[in-house]
């Protein structure tokens, strides 16, 4: 096999989708063709990949024939059925919905954490990670190879594109209707009545902050919460990490931000994990309080690494950091990650 | 003693202020004379309070004479000034400011927590708490008493106003300049370049998030971080109880929110946390995620209580609960317990 693999990208036409399209415009070396592919409705649609107009394809059977590598994202139900259609027509698949993360027969991969995972795929299907674990979980691998990770507490401030395009223009629909009213926000209720429709939100998103995402699971757990904790273990190989998360959406458009305190096994000092974040590829450490550098959404949204700071030693237990981290839910918490593992599929097609 | 006390309220004129004497207007029946004090730059100004206008007075010691009880909600500096000249003229302070909470001679009270501490003023000043720390400490000091409280892991996402009039502004103007603009948020740097001046906060607050609120403390740690650590060990009487806050700042105009994981001296129980939480004067259980039912600022704010939502066990720790909190931080966080201080000493006065 010297070929440059073929590719589908099935979701061509969704938010993560667009971002893929861009990441694989900055990488034209690494495919054949490129199949865009969507749901009947978006089908004949024309989209921009590596300079050139191409069709979108209706998700079939038959559009996976030739393909060496199919990238997912759609939701769960559709990848469940779609994904080992593709697996069975040859297609290494790359599935960034919820539908495989934690089947043992298909591994969960984070390229900087747990690369060589990639290999090991009886289903002939790769899980690309949850956007809340994957924006947090480079960074605290690193930390976990140098003190051995035991508890996370993670509280997160989600972006409303986590929700889809129906996020992104529901929490516009919602700024553009409060801007330029000063007196929102001091009675209970009145935010409510302001913002029109709450698109895929239980609640008023913009000025307002609220504690849920996803579906309600066992215990009053939502799904997002109980990802995180599974999708941690899993990536980090570590099946009796204790983690709790509460998660929370907030009016940012992109990037998910977390703050997270970890325990280690053993002690920890501020200035060798700064040390250690710095020093770890995909991970940037903006951590300077005095000089107000810190990471924020509004710094990080576009770019690929996983941004640190606030890192400090707990106060009350010498084993324990506490830090804010900020990541792209789109680019690494989605379409790059998924890009990445693809590129370590392709990298056996090339023999490179 | 039988008259209705004097009351002088200081910093009349601000945010805190503002919510103050709506609050007092409530209270008819409390108070004899109430005089409004300001800077000299606010005097002659004229505020309604029990529906009279009353002209605030330039603060000097003069104002103080006469005066049983005295509500500062003030700058640190101006209150460690000029409480003690207050206390001095014969007046009991209750302080708003961080100038005096940790002081071993002055209380630092919550009623529905520590209400017999407010006669243990040997200086004559008795502290508010931080907006931050109120917005949780009437919960928590209700599972204490159930369970006995050992670690907390704070985050909160805390609003505009807890930085005054100045942060209720700044958030208002930056909204206005954002709302409409459909393409902010995709691109670092946009937002920073569109909502004009950051007022009081070191970076965007629209459409972001900022981890930092007040100054720098050693190791990394924010004021308002250790404020949360200090003040809950305080007021709960747990000199060695374990916490680590991550203090960040959301695009919310009033009402603090925390995501908290507290870890108790035994084993807990969802349903019975909940019920406890239900039965605990100030404290309001609104937590039924199938219903959509959870604490948000847009609802809470403007309300008294602590509301309380997403009450979970851990799920690999049985002494451990998780949940979202959230407390109107010029009410309940400022200027309503100030009030409720405030009355438990009218009461001396009057003798009920």
């Amino acid at each position: 096999m010297s070929s440059k693999p073929t590719l589908a990208v099935v979701g061509a036409t969704g938010a993560v989708g667009g971002v893929m399209l861009g990441i694989l415009s900055t990488r034209h070396d690494v495919y054949g063709e490129i199949r865009l592919v969507a749901s009947p409705r978006s089908a004949g649609r024309k989209l921009t990949v590596r300079g050139e107009q191409v069709e979108v394809l209706a998700l079939a059977p038959e559009v996976f024939d030739g393909v060496d590598i199919a990238m997912f994202d759609v939701p769960d139900e559709v990848s469940a059925e779609w994904a080992p259609v593709a697996a069975a027509r040859g297609a290494v698949v790359v599935d960034n919905s919820g539908a495989f993360r934690l089947d043992p027969d298909v591994p969960l991969v984070v390229p900087e954490v747990n690369a060589e995972q990639t290999r090991n795929r009886p289903r002939g299907i790769i899980a690309n990670p949850n956007c809340t674990t994957l924006s947090m979980i480079v960074a605290l691998g690193a930390l976990h190879r140098m003190y051995g990770l035991r508890e996370l507490v993670v509280a997160s401030y989600q972006a409303a594109s986590g929700a889809g395009q129906a996020g992104i223009d529901t929490l516009y629909d919602q700024l553009e209707r409060v801007g330029g009213q000063r007196e929102l926000g001091n009675r209970a209720g009145d935010v409510r009545a302001a913002v029109g429709e709450f698109g895929p939100f239980p609640a008023p998103l913009a000025l307002n902050v609220v504690p849920w995402a996803g579906s309600l699971k066992d215990g009053g757990w939502s799904s997002e919460e109980l990802k995180v904790r599974d999708e941690s273990r899993k990536i980090l190989g570590l099946p009796d990490l204790k983690v709790s998360a509460t998660c929370v959406r907030v009016p940012v458009v992109t990037t998910h931000s977390l703050a997270v305190h970890a325990v280690f096994d053993g002690r920890v000092d501020q200035r060798e994990a700064q040390a250690v974040l710095a020093g770890s590829p995909g991970v940037v450490l903006l951590d300077d309080p005095e000089a107000h550098e810190y990471p924020t959404p509004a710094d990080v949204v576009g770019t690929d690494p996983t941004w640190v700071g606030r890192v400090r030693r707990s106060l009350d237990d010498p084993k324990a950091l506490d830090m804010f981290l900020c990541g792209d839910n789109l680019r690494k918490g989605a379409a790059l990650n998924t890009a990445q593992i693809a590129e370590l599929v392709a990298a056996e097609f090339t023999g490179r």
